[in-house]
């Protein structure tokens, strides 16, 4: 499986600081973002998945800054679901200006299964195993 | 009963905008961090109340934006707790600048002690009341 | 002149706080947007009244918090530019459950237009003026 | 040179999710402070370093999740500036339970040094590289 989301948004006043442009630490909230539509484009809501009792903490995290983002700037993020099979999932994100298409920021997340009720690592649920089965 | 309590603070980068000032969301996080660090001051830190089952949700808030808070800048939160007899409480505060003694902003949140298991309204925590008492 | 319009948006994980809902001061942020969102269907995008030299700092802000917002929550701001003749303008937002249409908060917030050179107060922009009085 | 600095802080209640820990965007916000902390302790404030025409946007950053934060929970974070020779610093940080001297995450950001008023590359401002070769 090669699967590929695209997410869209503009980022909010409150994203950017005094330099100008959108505060790094936001980039992060914005890949957020792009893997709860990548979740919920494949039927299955991360809110759901947390009722469930499973929860995605991250291992560890990465972001590049190659262009800066502005307020209001009508960005595409382009998630990749690159491993999936055990206990972790890895996400690689690429966002660009969906206007001009330049590339300007990528970056990634790992997770694992947890329980929500004593956040100890656990298998996938069977639902997201069946539909990443089914892509 | 009448309490004042001060906090000092530097705001973070991130809490800028790009009018190159504290954007305004971010002065209800500082009135936040004086609740703590008065609650903390009269022997009640938040988090043991949470821990003992009280949650404190807002009934609503109100803020006034007199002169910018910058990046950096020391300022000093007053807070005041103004009504504290019911299931409600409710805190004033006072920003200054640190150095000038400028009044900066001024502001109020109201809240309702509440059950973390049901979030229903309940009376307010034993410990809460007599330290009340005591002061 | 009376205007309302509508916003639509799912909360960002990263908006929620420890009690499980959208921490209070978010609130304030997705006011913003809507006032973004607002401008932009006059024709009259912040950015770009930005790049024309006008900021609109805010003067005081409130809001009042009915029922939860929980995460990726469909929900609706209704926002109500209800004073705009002078160098002020006030907007009044109300935050519905898209679905239930339960009113979950309401609030406002007012503003000064200001030049971003100097930061002093300013009469509106002629655009906005022009936009206005055609509604 | 070899240059640890430490700083303490107690993370906001606005900095948690509904995972009842501190959201991990918020540690590259907690890194900030950090940098900022250990700026100041050399007698170069960024806010002066920012006045002087100087900004210091990153590069690339990562964070390493080893055991959740919790809110109010006192942490240190130990800064190393590991390398600062040309137009680029290199940070590594390491957050500790100030209690327990748990390592909680370690993370690093790159920086370069870029001039205010075209946001190119520059050289180091001259008191930068003074203060450093005397340590």
């Amino acid at each position: 499986m090669s699967f590929v989301h695209k997410t869209y948004l503009r980022p909010r006043y409150a994203d950017t600081d005094q330099m100008g442009i959108i505060h790094h630490a936001k980039y992060f909230e914005y890949f957020e973002i792009a893997r709860t539509e990548l979740l919920r484009s494949l039927g299955l809501p991360y809110a759901a998945l947390e009722n469930d009792g499973y929860l995605l903490p991250l291992i560890d995290c990465y972001a590049k800054f190659i262009k800066p983002i502005k307020y209001d700037q009508l960005i595409r993020i382009e998630t990749n679901l690159e491993d999936f099979s055990g206990a972790r999932i890895h996400l690689a994100y690429k966002i660009f200006d969906d206007e001009t298409n330049d590339l300007l920021s990528e970056g990634y997340t790992k997770h694992s299964w947890v329980k929500k009720i004593n956040l100890k690592p656990t298998r996938p649920p069977l639902k997201f195993l069946e539909v990443i089965k089914s892509k």
